[in-house]
């Protein structure tokens, strides 16, 4: 007997992978969380069906939402995650030398909680000594803060249920304030494929609120259409505009110098959408 | 009652879409021929099981397979294309004003025959007055061909099947004799994610032969991962040394001269398998 776990990843379109156990499923009090071990991709994370990061394939994810927005701002000391309760890209974060204090609120602790028993690889940094864990409204925090951040990355999951005000402008408006004077956010904004018009709405938003904005993408197998996209808003320092003694050597499997510049080069059905 | 169609692209993975209804389903001499209509992605051709090309999404693959190592070359006349019955490589090869003869040499008149029929916006170029539709084995076509072409490219089903022959190194050897002196050839060469071990043997055995050898990648949603990598081998041109002026005006909708450099910088983990 097989069995066989099938995201529909749109109404008409969908992945499916071979499953060895479920290792737990909860309804908590935000979304269903389920934990289960495929053949393909190791263990792998569950939110309201959708895959939210595998053992295999989560590097690209975790090094391209971190290492983007961090090489580009010359000294990031204070980074916020929104979301990101698996940890991956706290991981990252914390391979920068700079980085002083790592925070994570993630609205759910229990995400945080399996992925530090289900993903431990993955989830290995949430108790270094430079990370501060808060089970709290993502939303709620950034309104209360002010010219707190370097860098703010929006680890969140898609724009339905916990996340649907993740997406809006006055969101983006918070972040803003939020950030200090030379501050550079990120977030994930989908794929060009089946979600056009999320992105096109993200980039305009972001557009008029921070001077610089930029869409860059990545490939992850396990994400609709196999092409993520992440949108940066920044005040001052400009990711195409990275000075080549900025990077440093670090530890990845995706991401590098070139990548980096690379991954801002848009297909031109994904640049038509920024018109 | 829906009908969903599944690709395992491994034995542990696979895409699933919903169907519409099936156009055509064949034993061919060669292959398994399945033409269905999708929602997801318009109609859609099956060779053995495995998604060939997609009316949503053919655009990436043609493009990219065709007008890299096309604007590589300084002044392709005449270009071949092995295997590519859909006739969506021949179709951007004639964008090439210099292009005198394109020849397409596939085994199967079927793939032909019905592309033309359920894919005729893929297919329209195969009656232009440039090309030349054979029939034929490539593999035999290669051996007897000397000094002939400037642009080669194998546009061929997996390495299973009718096609396992187009991989291996006496192949290569074949299309450098029938390459003029300073020709080029590209073959798609899967994904990095489930097939390391055949893009790094085809890699190396370019190499061998080839003075320039380079891998590149794309986006394609419905092929195994959503990232596809071609290998180049080049007699005299490299393809990372094209002049901006050799560049003209085409009509794209994922191909752009930025796209062209952009597309072989290597995520680390693909750069490590060329080592």
């Amino acid at each position: 007997m097989e069995f066989w776990f099938t995201e529909k990843q749109t109404e008409r379109f969908g992945i499916t992978m071979k499953i060895k156990r479920t290792l737990h499923s909860e309804k908590t009090a935000f979304q269903q969380l389920d934990m289960v071990e495929t053949e393909e991709f190791g263990n792998m994370l569950l939110l309201d069906g959708m895959v939210m990061t595998t053992e295999k394939d989560e590097f690209v994810y975790h090094e391209m939402v971190t290492h983007v927005p961090l090489f580009t701002h010359p000294n990031p000391k204070h980074v916020l995650v929104v979301g990101g309760g698996d940890g991956g890209a706290i991981r990252e974060v914390i391979k920068h030398p700079s980085v002083e204090k790592a925070t994570l609120v993630d609205i759910d602790g229990k995400v945080i909680e399996y992925s530090k028993k289900y993903l431990p690889t993955i989830a290995c940094a949430l108790e270094d000594a430079r990370v501060d864990v808060q089970v709290d409204d993502g939303f709620m925090h950034i309104a209360k803060s002010e010219n707190e951040y370097d860098v703010i990355m929006v680890d969140s999951t898609e724009p339905v249920g916990p996340a649907a005000k993740l997406f809006e402008r006055g969101f983006y408006e918070g972040i803003s304030k939020a950030l200090k004077e030379d501050g550079i956010f990120v977030a994930q904004t989908d794929n060009p494929w089946f979600h056009q018009d999320l992105i096109t709405n993200v980039y305009k938003d972001v557009q008029e609120i921070f001077p610089i904005t930029r869409l860059y993408t990545c490939n992850i197998p396990t994400y609709p259409s196999g092409m993520w996209t992440f949108t940066i808003g920044s005040k001052k320092h400009d990711p195409l505009k990275v000075e080549a003694t900025r990077f440093h050597e670090i530890d990845t499997k995706y991401y590098t110098k070139d990548i980096h510049n690379a991954a801002f080069v848009l297909p031109k059905f994904v640049q038509d959408l920024l018109k």
